[in-house]
């Protein structure tokens, strides 16, 4: 308790600017896009098409998906899932329709939801090995999913474009 | 001055996250990372590549310089210019090779690093209209800039791979 003490004075004695409730807020924008991008494909094509060899969107939302929600468990309790255990990387069983894996999607929003405001400040300055790999501070692993999110979902803006589909606004967030 | 104090009150009576030098770290980060995508183009497919009707990527990068160099200045000062008369929009003449982009590029990264210092912590959080058009707090138009960055770099990763080019790693930073 005296080191938590500790060290949310030393968080306080730095120059901060982005608030934690305001990082949850442009985090849950973005995946609204995302769902909204989700949604945009055919359901075949949100499965199988690919340009240049690389993944179907729906292999990136998954992927999506075990991170934020092994990751979220990770900051809650310290204990990381192996990154090799995660589902995108296991040949287990995946869904298989766009509506379960946006099932997936919108549990992983109420959970993200209900678990933030359970993260203590100073923990988001703990440094942890995130899925037993990557060493950092909690936040740059928060910063991270959103990153990774944005990238994976931008290539499918191009996935949309060549299949002659308009995607959603880069822009909206509601 | 007194309000400048009683911002900073009220900001650190909120739990931050985000220490401003980090969010400096995290944008240079990725501008290291999209110089390695530009990088990465052949001469001719930087100005003239494209899929599904998209722009191709130099012109994107011209948006991303003239939105974060604009930017920073009006984060600085208050005064932003109008967002169509930034480069992009405009039909002035335009950077015609790639090392004339990286001489921008790289004149921004220097700009950026010299100007950031200079934003007091208060200025974060105050509302400006930025380029004449979008109403929001300072902090939020860095994070936009950041994400656009994020978003049309992943898409000039299609481009790459459709090219036979293996984009550089998304994680890698220095």
């Amino acid at each position: 308790m005296e080191n938590h003490i500790a060290d949310v004075q030393k968080i306080y004695a730095s120059p901060f600017v982005i608030a934690t409730e305001d990082l949850l807020v442009h985090w849950q924008g973005h995946r609204r896009l995302t769902r909204r991008a989700i949604e945009a494909f055919p359901e075949n094509e949100f499965f199988n098409y690919s340009i240049g060899g690389m993944r179907p969107f729906s292999e990136m939302v998954l992927e999506m998906i075990g991170l934020a929600s092994s990751g979220m468990n990770g900051v809650l309790t310290g204990e990381w899932d192996k990154v090799g255990t995660l589902s995108h990387h296991t040949n287990d069983s995946k869904p298989a329709t766009k509506a379960e894996i946006l099932k997936l999607w919108d549990e992983l929003t109420v959970d993200i939801e209900i678990g933030w405001p359970k993260i203590p400040l100073s923990r988001f300055h703990e440094i942890d090995l995130a899925y037993g790999e990557y060493e950092g501070p909690i936040y740059s692993f928060v910063l991270y999913w959103i990153d990774n999110e944005i990238h994976h979902r931008a290539q499918a803006t191009v996935y949309l474009r060549s299949l002659g589909i308009e995607p959603p606004y880069f822009w909206l967030r509601d």
